[in-house]
């Protein structure tokens, strides 16, 4: 048995954080979703083919020494099913196949047992999903996107097929959007054959927008049990189920709560607070004063002093000056609204900030909640941002002083 | 005997403070005013009328389960005297009537010895008073706010009376602002009996001006011992006479000075710091890297990171955004001004923020010193505040933002 | 023997940090310059002539009660040639000549062996320099800031000399800019006799810009040990070699990390972070949620709370408003710039403020990297600092703020 993970995607509505990287390495849980989706699969298969295309080169430098994986780069069209078609001369006749870019908690062995199985997941809103019908464990019709759903059961991105889906493929067309999309396969294949709903039981998502990576986040980080094997200074305080990697180090005086992960080759402290639902990827730096809540902070990123990061996600190689501030909540308590694809949606409660990579800020700087920051900006000292960044912006600010002579005062 | 206690004033002077609860409310040390004044009164008398009007909900539900006291609602008409009227038919013939905004130190036995008293302090500068003349400790002239003051002895507002002030009360006419003032009853009855002054040794202040409740609060934290029941975590430091309440907790790492009082529910830290002459009543919080002094936070109210509170009186319910600061002291190291009633007034060397209830205010917000902000006030991110804001008031400000766009750079 | 100190420059490329003290009193490693200088001559002679103009009473106030040292006030003539003129009928027939304002880690003993010498150190750029043209150890020429230096050996300002440098002095003219210069007579000096040259061997700078103060600094710190005289409270976390005078205090849950030293009566914390190369002179203040790093502090100066001072130099007698934050880093990384006399000129990576005396800042300053401050200016609250605020003036601003009612909201 064989596994297709397609992970060839541009992921445009996780903008910026899909800037420098495809969507499946989005760490959640302090690793990339394709992590979590390899740790599901590697087990059941003889060979994983990852499907790769937008940032293929971060896939394979992060997956090339292992075991079992192989990659395969889809060609000039665009959509699902033609990356499934990649894998066409490569696969068994019976195969698995992942969106690499769903994160999920189901064992895959229930798939096994069937020639065809879509995984389904209930939901409570389905409408911006496949959604599937279903009469005694068998699929019945599908609609993407349907304005009156039939069912709550959407398609959960996970199936088991074999290689009739490959001839399916190649004699359909393409969508309105210019791609081969697997849905439409799918409709054709549950017309002529028995494919099996298997629901799946635990924690799914498929990530559609930047605040499901915080949730996904916070999910898997309640599964996590406290493991401390980095540098602790004095007077340090942890409490509940943390994780500090060997080659970490807490410095003095600092808090953390868990649960939160802090990854190899960080810093923390001195006099810092980190609190739940924290990831510090490997070599961030959160320092003097300064707080972290329930944040994903991405590797090489530095908060050095007087900051404070709530349910943000802020990107790779970031600095910020002393005293950058995030809001995380609206004053009239609603949804903060983010931009997504030039639409403004309403997200959670508290939502901070979306950054890219290789940020500045400046000293005092401001960010109002659910502002997107693209990468490589610069942010002028003690800027308010209240509107999102594109990439490669500087952005700054003149304050018109008085001067006054002080004489005689 | 009885005991009136005349509760029904608005407090304008003390606006926004009591633009939701009246005076004798506003706590002080840890208790509203007139819980101070029952201190010294429930033990003397048989029961105790207490006079309301503006706001009168609150001072009911506060008190409405204690032994000896009645509530007594005043009529239409305003005025101090027109207060006392209201107990005529309840109250023996001979009672103590007290103000109900005024707090002081001396215990009042003295006072029924006598069959007419009136408190007196020794104070400064009378002008703003009732000024007392006073020959062999029998008062034989009253003043309203002289210019030119023929003592020093001001009507502390603590009287021993009988029925016959009624007889006065009801024969007056009302003042100048349409009251009816226990002054002007009180000036024909020195006329016509021996009515003693009573000196009053402790402190005594009828916070006349919003100032005024930081220096009581003061002088009664310098008054209270030690005595720790909340729950303390790891290494925090606790120096002086502290009142950790049950049900308040000390979170790690975090540094309390006394005298200061914390009360029940409230929460400190991790990494906070409390400095003397501050009271946080029930349900408070102060949190990471955030300083309190001299301060009164009223309950409910969030300071959770990143702030800086000296010097001011915070109202219930509000919510501070991370890093929020105020200023407490000028440059010119003159007093701050305060606005009063239209007119600017002198206060103290070091006075910071006077807020009412429910607001909220965004990061990086800066108060300058002796601002009034009016409750349910929302301050926007970033804004300086240099001058006062009236209740309701959605305050925010755009900065002008210039973007470049980072090309080879 | 005798040695001539000269001390009577303005040090004008050091402003705002010379506009109150002489240059040779700015204090390195804890201790003005001129300290450093004696330390290396007290031993080696019998009088010590200090020559003093500028700001003289700060020299013979710090020095009227060590023994030796004698105070010479150069007249109106400038120039360090005129000032070893005016200690001629004074001192010995041979003798040390060091200019006041350099700072060295040799021992002198080497130069008592020849009649004449002068200190040469090799630099990698010497064109801003008197270079010297040595055969065999004997100096052959001198010229003053060469385009294009025949070596890169540079006049150290440390000569041993005898009388005959003042018949020399008497006989020249003033130089272009009006003064008479030390290097004009050394020019017939080294013609006329056998002029050692004597190498250098240790650290040596002459302090020409800002930021050598804190490279020297950081030279000098790395040399001290761990010596802890003060008060330390609990949990407080000394790293490393710190010096922490007798009468100096660190308050609750601090942490310190050496090389650093606080001096006599400064208080440190709660909750305080001194990083390595700090120096907080006497009766300095550094307080909760307050980090500095690589700065000097001059005494009295007060940074109360959650403030940033980093590669810094801060006068005496500031106060800090809560939230005044030091930017140090250029987005670009390029060397931060500052003005000198007029010239923009690069300086090092990372630098903070230059400040002088008596400079009051309001909460939430900000002040960008290498801005200088001159004496008794008053910064306005929430203001950012991006261009040098000359001495005496008050800079603030008034936001405009939107105000709206909220109704019904």
């Amino acid at each position: 048995m064989d596994a297709i993970i397609l992970a060839a995607g541009k992921g445009e509505r996780l903008r910026p954080l899909t800037e420098n990287r495809p969507k499946p390495l989005i760490p959640i849980a302090g690793k990339p979703i394709l992590d979590h989706i390899l740790e599901r699969v590697e087990s059941l298969v003889d060979n994983i083919y990852i499907i790769v295309k937008y940032k293929k080169e971060k896939i394979i430098e992060r997956y090339k020494d292992r075991e079992k994986i192989e990659f395969l780069e889809q060609g000039e069209i665009d959509g699902t099913g033609e990356a499934l078609l990649t894998a066409k001369d490569y696969v068994d006749k019976e195969f698995l196949v992942i969106n690499g870019d769903i994160i999920f908690e189901d064992n895959l062995e229930e798939f096994l047992k069937f020639k065809y199985a879509i995984g389904v997941k209930e939901v409570e809103d389905p409408k911006n999903y496949g959604v599937l019908v279903v009469k005694n464990d068998k699929i019945i019709d599908l609609e993407e996107k349907p304005e009156n759903p039939r069912s709550n059961l959407i398609n959960a991105g996970i199936y088991k097929l074999d290689s009739k889906i490959f001839d399916i493929l190649e004699n359909i067309g393409l969508s309105e959007r210019g791609e081969k999309e697997i849905t439409d396969a799918l409709k054709i294949l549950i017309k002529e054959k028995d494919v099996k709903a298997v629901k799946l039981k635990g924690f799914w998502s498929d990530i559609g927008l930047p605040w499901h990576v915080l949730e996904a986040n916070k999910y898997f980080l309640d599964k996590i049990k406290r493991d401390i094997r980095g540098e602790i200074e004095e007077n340090v305080v942890i409490k509940g189920d943390v994780i500090i990697e060997e080659g970490a180090k807490v410095r003095a005086n600092s808090v953390i709560e868990g649960p939160a992960i802090i990854k190899s080759g960080s810093v923390v402290g001195p006099l810092a607070y980190i609190r739940p639902y924290t990831v510090l990827m490997e070599n961030t730096f959160v320092g003097n004063s300064s707080e972290v809540k329930g944040s994903i902070i991405m590797k090489n990123t530095k908060i050095p002093h007087l900051s404070y990061v709530g349910d943000s996600i802020i990107g790779e190689n970031c600095n910020f000056g002393c005293n950058t501030i995030t809001a995380n909540l609206r004053f009239d308590d609603r949804p903060v609204k983010v931009n997504i694809k030039g639409k403004r949606v309403e997200s959670v409660r508290k939502l901070g900030v979306i950054m890219g990579d290789n940020v500045k800020t400046g000293i005092q700087v401001s960010f109002m909640p659910g502002v997107k920051v693209g990468s490589n900006s610069w942010i002028g000292a003690s800027c308010l941002i209240d509107k999102d960044i594109e990439r490669d912006t500087f952005v700054y600010k003149r304050d018109s002083l008085i001067f006054k002579k002080r004489v005689g005062e």
